[in-house]
C-alpha cells in the first residue's frame, strides 16, 4: 500500500520548507508533494496571518485531492484552515497542533508547548480547549524569536527551546514537550539532549514528522474526518470560492 | 456623548440587512453605518463560508476605524474574523455570538441556541467552549432552513423557531433563548409570545440589537479589547494583506 | 429613551458612595437613584457580612421597582443578594462581579481580579465558577487593606493595586484586570498608567461604571433575567419577609 | 467519646422536625439538640427564603457552639448559611447537600437528586458546581409538590419520588439517589423498595441521617473546617450582627 | 524500516484472537506477534476481570520487549495494565481505548462508544475523563450481549451495533463511532453500511486495526511514552513481581 | 450498634501497620481486624506495585466479608483495587484517597496533597479527576523519601512534610492538607503545629483515621456502594479468580 501526503506550507516564503525535511520518512510506501501559497502571509504569527492564509489553504487542499493525494497536512501549528479544508475534501486533513496535542496526551500525564512569541499563546490555548485536551496542557512557554528569524538564529533558537523545555519540565510539571512551531523542525534532538543531561527522559514531539506518521496511519486504517461534522458546502459557497479565486 | 457603530454584514447579498433593522436603537447619541462585503460568500453556513468572509471583514473593520467609528459589530452568529479584526483595530469589535452568550449566561441558569442548520452546530458549540460559557449551554436546536430562505419563509421560520425554543425550555432545561442567526432579527417577539402562551417567561435574545446595546455600553465605559491578547501585527502581515487585496 | 438606575450600596456606612461617583455617566437619558441599608454591616468582607446585607438588599430592590426604577445595581463585588433580588423584581438586577467578569471574558483571553483581602478569595473564586467564566480567570491577587481603610489610604491603595495588577499581567498571564471591590471606584486610571508605563495595554474594568453601562444596555435592549430561573416566590415567603421586617 | 450534634431546622414551622426523626441514631455516644428559627420563612423553596433564614441560622450556630455542641447541621438541602456559619464557629458545620453529594460521589459513578420543585433546580445545580462534584451529577428531577404539603400528602410524595428515582436510574444513568429535601426524611425505604422491585440495587441517601453520621465522624476524627477558608470576621461584622438582632 | 508489534490479548480463551484478524495490515514493514495470558480471566467485562489480567499483561509486555518487539498493544477496550506496562518497558505500549478515543476526537466534533454491557460503562467513562477527551464523548450505548457470545451471535451483534450507532448519531449527536470492545473486530463495515443507508457518513473506528496503525506511526516517529510519567520501578517492585510469578 | 472494620494493608511487609495505630478509635462500638497480603509488593509507589497488590486485595476483601466485617478499608493512598473489591462484596469498601479528598473538599476551598515521591503524582492527580474533586485540588507536593524509609527517618519525614505543607498553604493556596501516604499515620500533629506557628489554622487530614471514621458513618447510616456501578461479576470471573489463587 502506497500513500501520497501533500504538505501545504501556508505562507509565501520560498525555501522555508523543503521536502528534504521529511525525506527520512519517505519510502516505497510513502510519497510527498508540497506547495506554498501564491497569496498569503510570509509567516504566521497572528490571527490576521491565519485569516490571510486560509483561502489559499482551501484551494491547495482541493488541488491536492484532485491530484490524487491520500492526505493533506497543513504545515503550521495554528492549524489554520483545518476545519474549512475538511469541509472541502474527503481525504484526511491533519493539523500538526491537533495531532501533536493528542499524541502528547497519549504519551504522558501533562504536556507543555514551547513556541515562538507571546502573540500565539491565546491561539494555542484556545486550540487545546477546542481539541478537548486542555486538561493535559501544563503550560505554554515562548522564546520570543519571530518565525522568520528561526533559520538564521538556529543555534540560539535551539538553546532557548532547550532552556524553556527544561523549565516546563521542572517548574510546570510537563511530562512531554511539543514544539509549538513547525519552523522548529529538526530541533527535537537538541532539546532531548539537554533534558537527558539533566536526568529527564521525556518525549519531544516534532510536529511535522509526527503528523506525517499519523496521516499515514489514518490512510492505512481507512479513516478520515466525519462528513457529519464537516459536511461539503453546497454550490453557493463554491460559487463564493470561485469569485474569490478569480 | 455620541457613538457611531459600524455594522459589517459579512456577505455579498444586497438587501439582506438594512439600517432600518436597527433604526429603533438609533438616536442623538447613537448612529449607525453599514457595509456588505465586496468579495465573499452570499451567506454563512459553514467554515468555508466564514473563511471566505474574513479577509473582507478585516478590511471593513480597518476602514470603519479610519472613518471614525467607535465600535464595530460583525453581523453573523459565527463571529467570523472577530479575533483577526481585533488585532487590526483598537476600537471595540463585537461578535453577536460572544455577546449574546455572555448576556444569556447573565440572565438565567442555562441557555439554548435556536439556529438554522445542523452544519453550524459544531461551530457554535466550539465558540461556547472558547468563550468559556459552555457550562451554561443547555442545547443547540435547528430548524433546518437555510439562511437565504429565511426572508421568503419568514412565517414558517418564526413558527419553527417558537417550536424548538419551546422544546429547549421544556426538554433541555433552557432558561434563556438565544437566536442563533442574525438573519432572525425581529423574530424574538413571536417566540416570546409562544413561550408566554405556554406559561414560560424567558428572555429571548435577538443578537444584533443586543450586541448594539452592549457595544454602546463599552464605548460609554471606555473599554475595548486587550492589546495583550490582540496585539497589532507588525508590517510583515500588513504587507501580506496588501498583496492579498491587490 | 430614558432610564433610571437604582444603586444599592449594601452597607450602613454614610458617605461611602455618592452619586457624584457615577455623575459622568448620567445625562438626559440616564438618571440615578441611590440607597444605603438601614440595617446591615458597615462593609462587606466575609460571608457573614453578605448574609447580614441581603435582607436589606431585597427590600431596597423591591422599593426601587415600586418607585419606577428601570434597573438595580448591587454595589458590592460579592454580588450579595443578586439571586434573591432577581426573584423579587422583574426589572434587571445586576451584580458588578457577574457583569465585570463577563465583560472581562469578552475583552481578553484571561483576566485577573485585584481585591482587598484574602478572606474574599474563595467567595470570588466560587462566583467565577457559578457564573461559568472560571476558565478565563487567571488569578486573584490581594492588597491586604480592609474596605473601610481604602478612602484614607487611597494613594497606597492605588499603588498596591498597580503593583499586583502588574504581577497578574506578568506572572499569571492576565490580559484584563478587574477591580475586585467597588470601593476601588476611580482607581482604574492609576493602574492603567502603571501598566502602560511597563508596555502593557490591557483594559482595567472599574465595576460600578461598567455595570451601569451594561444595565443601561439591558434596559435599552428590553432584556431582563429569566422568570424561569428566578420565579417570584409565593405569598408564604412574602409573609416571611414581612415578619422579618416587623 | 460522646458527641452532641445540634440540628438547626432553618424555618419557623413548629412540628416540621422532631428529634424522634433522628432518635435511632442517638445513643450513649451521640446526643442531639434542636432549634427552629424565631424569625424566618415557613419553608425554604427559593433564594429569598434562604436569605431570610441565614441571619437566624448564624445566631443558632453561635448559640450551639456556646452551649457546648460538637457539631452543627443545617437541616435544609439548600445548605443556607453554611459558609457564613462556618466563619462564626470553630465546631464543624455541615450542610446536608454538601455532605450527601460527596457521599453519593463516593458510592457510585453518577448520582441524581430527586426534589420538590423546579424553583430549586438552579440552586442545587450551582451547589454541585461549587462543591466540585458536578461531574458526578446525572440529573435533578422534581415531584412538583411544595415542602409544606409533604407531610399531608406523604403517600403521594413517596410514590412520586419512587417514580422519578426510577426514571433517573433508567434514563439518566443514576447509580445513586439523593433525596433533595430534608423534608423527605424517612422516604428512602419506599424508593429503595420500588427500585429493588425493578432490579436496581442503588443506594438512596436520606440527607439528615447521613449527615448526622458524617458529623459524628468528623468529631471523632478531630476535623473541622479550615480557618483559612472561613476566617472569623472581626469586631466590625459582629457589631453588624448585634445591630441586626436588636 | 521494519516494525514488529506484539499484541497481548489479555484473556485465557484460545481462538478468541488470531493474527489473521490483522493480516491485512501486515507487510514487509510490519510484522505481528501475539500472546494470550496463561493465567487470567476468560473475558474482560468488569474491574475484577481487569485486575486478574494485569499481572499477566505486565509479564507479556516485558517478554515482548525482550524478544525485540517495537511496540505492544493490549487487546482490550478497558486498556487494562496500560500504565503498569508502560512503567516496565521503554517501547510504546498502546491501549485501544486511549488510541481510539484520541483518533475519534480528531475526526469529528463528538464521538459515541458502542459496547457490550452496562457493567463497562463507568469504566469507559472514567477512561475518557483520565484521557482528557471527555468533552468529546457524546454517549456510551450497549447491546447487552456478553463478550464470549459475540462470535456465535455475530449477525445479531452487528445488527444491534448498527442500531445503537444510528441512535447515537441521531439522538446523542455523535459524529464518530468507536467500537467499544476489541471483540467487535470486523464489525465496522456493517455499521458504516447501515449509517450510510440512512444518509450518515461518519467514521467507525475499529480499535485494533486503528491502534496497530498508530503504533506503527509512533515507532516510525521514534516516539514512546514519557519516562517521567512512567518511571521504571526500582528493584523492590521487580522482586515483588518475581514473588508473584513463582 | 457495633461495627467491625477490616483494614487491608496491601503489602507483604510485616510490622508496617499495627492495630495500635487505630486503637484510639476503637471502643465498644468499633472493632478492627487487619491483614497484610501474602503475595504482593513490599510497598506501593508505582502502577506496577498497585497491580501486583490488587489480586490479594480482592481476596482479602472477600475474606473480610465472609468473616462478618461491616466495612473494608484499603490502607494505601493509591486506592488500589477499590473498584474491583467493590464488585466482589456488598459491605462498604473505602479507599483513603477517595475518602480524604472528599472530606478535604468539604472542609475548605482548596486542598493540597503532601506525599512521598514524584512517581505517584500522576496517579493521585488522575484519582482526583476520576473522583470528580479535581477543581478543589490546589497542588501535589512531595518529600522525595520512599515509603519503606519513612519509619527510620520519621523526624526528617515530619519536618519535610511540614515544610511542603507550609509551601502548599502559602504558595499554592491550599486551605486543607491531605497526607498523601498512609505510612504518614501520626504525622498530622507535627504539620499542624508548624502551620499554627506560622499563623495558619488549616485541617490536616490523616487518611487512615479519617477513613475509619467515615467507614463507621457509612455502616451506621446503612449505606454502601451502588450495585449498579459495581455489579457482582458472574461465575466466569470467579472461576478466573480461583485459577489465579490456585
Amino acid at each position: 500500500m502506497t500513500a501520497t501526503i501533500h504538505i501545504i506550507t501556508p505562507v509565501i516564503t520560498e525555501g522555508i520548507r523543503s521536502l528534504d525535511d521529511v525525506a527520512p520518512l519517505a519510502g516505497k510506501d510513502l510519497h510527498f508533494t508540497h506547495s506554498l501559497l501564491e497569496k498569503g502571509p510570509s509567516s504566521i504569527e497572528s490571527e490576521v496571518d491565519e485569516a490571510l492564509a486560509v483561502p489559499g489553504i482551501m484551494q491547495a487542499a482541493l488541488a491536492a485531492e484532485e491530484s490524487g493525494a491520500d492526505a493533506v497536512i497543513i504545515d503550521c501549528m495554528g492549524d489554520p484552515g483545518l476545519k474549512a479544508a475538511r469541509e472541502l475534501v474527503r481525504i484526511p486533513v491533519l493539523g500538526p497542533a491537533e495531532t501533536s496535542m493528542h499524541l502528547a496526551a497519549m504519551l504522558g500525564h501533562k504536556f507543555s508547548i514551547v513556541t515562538v512569541l507571546d502573540s500565539v499563546r491565546p491561539l494555542l490555548d484556545d486550540l487545546a480547549r477546542v481539541y478537548a485536551v486542555h486538561d493535559k496542557l501544563a503550560s505554554i512557554r515562548v522564546i520570543n524569536i519571530p518565525v522568520l528569524e528561526i533559520e538564521q538564529r538556529i543555534a540560539e533558537v535551539q538553546d532557548c527551546l532547550a532552556e524553556i523545555a527544561l523549565a516546563a519540565v521542572e517548574q510546570d510539571g510537563a511530562d512531554v514537550i511539543v514544539l509549538g512551531c513547525t519552523g522548529f523542525l529538526g530541533c527535537a534532538d537538541a532539546i532531548t539532549e539537554r533534558l537527558e543531561s539533566r536526568g529527564y527522559s521525556v518525549p519531544v514531539i516534532d510536529p511535522v514528522p509526527a503528523t506525517v506518521c499519523v496521516a499515514q496511519a489514518l490512510v492505512k486504517a481507512g479513516l478520515t474526518h466525519s462528513s457529519k461534522t464537516y459536511p461539503k458546502p453546497g454550490p453557493k459557497s463554491m460559487a463564493g470560492l470561485a469569485t474569490f479565486q478569480g
